[in-house]
């Protein structure tokens, strides 16, 4: 594969899955949304079918991993060079950041009128350096659009959390090289995995809001950070990491157990 | 592929879309109706399921664009003649015409039980021509069934809208050329391209309601003009011309970024 | 096809059909069920996977019609002999009143339990001959575990919508002969003709509960009558001949619509 | 298959089948997940994806039968040698048990939360030993997030209804080597029974809960008994023989109808 069909694949692919995922939690958060309330299996399908949509577009250009993790387990299990590791986590990261502008133009209106009503601005948490992080419950409304935040703060619990999530989605990624011969996600592969996406959201998102993904939780909280939204409140810095580093384990985890069970 | 084999295609296709779509939409939303209050969910399956069928039943037939953005896409990249761009399209808004007034005969009784229920009347907007269009706030319930309308109401973010959430379904639909060996819409691609339509609505549908598709929002809309409805109040042709422009603005962007960057 | 074989596909698939899709009706009404009150989405996703079940069971023994609106639409395309007709008609007949007891089996005390409750008791309509049928608002909620019932009791109308929304269904199945080369239901068909049913169930439903199939409604109305069920009232035999009536057109018109615009 | 096959393939397929089905139960049950009160939708959808994702992970390996009452049926039907089935059983129940420890994990903060907060402890059903079986009415919340409680209990009604509902599954998993010819489980086959057990759900888990599996039950209320879980009263281990007995006669009830109608 070459370097400028991953570059191409991955940011395209990434983009419009952070666009369909980040959009579906602008749609059920935001006021004056068609889609306010829709309730968690609206958000679970929606980020499946962002998958499904990523998966399909960036399937025959680049093997559309859309996942540090993903790309992680396929180095580990054999089917991707370390090499190009790199290019890939740049252009995941690249095109995360760019679907999260696509989520803050579609609803810029929705963002706009949310942000400047006084009964939600008054329940906003406050700057991030004035708030204790311990204390802090979640991600603010508006900052949930873009990033995941834990329901109960607890680095050791949170990072446990994304690392079995994220080992059943790689582990099922891996397997389908075992199914489908091996040439990338075909069109089945992608809607199995796109799935298996809204079953790990229904299952296992409900401590963490499953990130599963280092990008799709970093690329938009920079955003976040740099977007110039009134009355945003601060981007949670202080569990950044945990949405990356539980993936990217759970990655080297479910590559070892394909490794060792599977090979 | 021959012109009676694209009238065909393409206006049964449409006209199943569009029943389909259009319906779920009178289920939702009238009195006396089963399905009243359903929710988002059951709108945003409603017309993936439409697109499913309406692609079913049109792909071997005509290829089952069933919408102007959709051709615009292909005759950029290159699938479609220009030449047969305008067939395409009046099949297109002939069927989703027929499609609504099938909308309206199998909700006959509930239209009737609605509009003439005293409260909804109450609450209707009142004619066109009486009303500030930026002040009225979107579409009465009854034009609601029939044709989009913004939540906030101002023409750039609603094309800007529009248009993102196009490029996402045209895109999907050339890549499916790439996936699938070029002859038009196989089963499987329908059903990805189904469910890429619900991923849609879930996650970008919140600020206008998709209309992604020309024909899907000016065909309903001049049915609703002409059908003998009580009280049924404007069809606010000021803003019909977003819901055509955006899409195939959407289209064309796909097919440019599709020939760029895929083939 | 044997006559065996039609027998034994027909009546085990219909079984199946209607102990799935009335169970599902019986899940979100009865008192005592973890899915009471689950919603009109859980009901359309039911039937449409009780149609997945029953179509995968009997798509390689008899090709799975299940419905005689299908098997007239089928009769009239060419695909299944005149001749064979009545034996799928009674097959199916079988099956559905076979289904309609398991469902009683299945939630026997839930039907105890629901129909010894003094307020839902009260609330029943009387026995049928004691009813004005035009003032009877709809199915009592235990008729509606068996059969369907208009929400406006209107019989012209009643009989387009079935007939509108059985035309969708059986074209469906129609086209999909002309897309899988035609050795009955594969099992990619039976994915989408069950999806096609939740888009039916979603958008068409709304008015008279779509039965879109004459044994779907007759079968489990016998049964209804037989069943020694406390407090059950009438089994609404006024009703009775649209369901069977409006879906039989439908199959018909879908029929010839695939010879003169498909074929 | 060889004995380690079968082990690796069991294991790991009802680790990850337990892990994403116990998991829903967690989230839409337990305090302080995102996902409370998602409904009954989400639990049965939940579900279904747990079997597609345990279902694709297994399938090549050991055939994915993750389940004693699908090993039954498929030794009966003959595609199983019975030397093969302690070793299957003894997997899947080793698997089942993972599964539910890792649920455990994935939501030890909120089992935490939940089974500490005063008004869910008061409401918490007393000791086994000191009820009345016959009056106690379900599985208390956090019993229920690991096994099956009925919603009215009566060994008879139990037992038939997790026969009927086994035999609907074991059904379609014996046709699907009718029409997928026989290797084990394909990946649409997979999809076609995760959407069946969704319907299952749906339309027969009303009354019992729909275990229509032995180990899915039997595992995690072992686990339920072993864990250090505060006030997290009994194990109901008087209603653990129902979702023991009722799948197995079902799979076996299935093995002979398949090769009776079928074979």
């Amino acid at each position: 594969m070459s370097s400028s069909d991953i570059f191409i694949g991955e940011t395209i692919g990434t983009a419009v899955l952070i666009l369909l995922g980040g959009g579906v939690c602008a749609a059920v958060t935001l006021k004056r949304s068609k889609a306010q309330n829709a309730g968690w299996l609206a958000i679970t399908f929606g980020w499946g079918f962002a998958v499904l949509t990523g998966a399909y577009l960036a399937g025959g250009v680049s093997g559309a991993h859309l996942n540090p993790a993903v790309t992680v387990g396929l180095a580990i299990e054999g089917g991707t060079q370390w090499s190009d590791v790199p290019l890939y986590f740049l252009s995941q990261l690249f095109g995360a950041m760019i679907g999260a502008v696509l989520v803050w133009l579609t609803y810029y209106g929705q963002f706009r009128a949310h942000l400047t009503d006084p009964e939600i601005v008054a329940a906003q948490p406050a700057e991030e350096g004035m708030v204790d992080q311990k204390a802090a419950p979640k991600a603010g409304p508006v900052l949930g659009v873009f990033s995941t935040g834990p329901e109960i703060r607890n680095a050791v619990q949170n990072v446990m959390t994304e690392v079995i999530a994220t080992v059943v989605l790689v582990l099922a990624i891996l397997t389908q090289g075992l199914n489908d011969d091996g040439n990338g996600l075909g069109t089945l592969g992608a809607l199995v995995t796109a799935l298996v996406v809204v079953g790990i959201g229904l299952s296992l998102g409900g401590p963490t809001g499953y990130a599963i993904n280092p990008v799709r939780d970093l690329g938009p909280r920079i955003v976040h950070a740099l977007l110039p939204l009134p009355n945003k409140g601060g981007s949670d810095w202080g569990y950044a990491w945990v949405p990356i580093v539980g993936p990217l384990i759970g990655g080297a985890v479910a590559g070892g157990i394909y490794r060792i069970a599977f090979a």
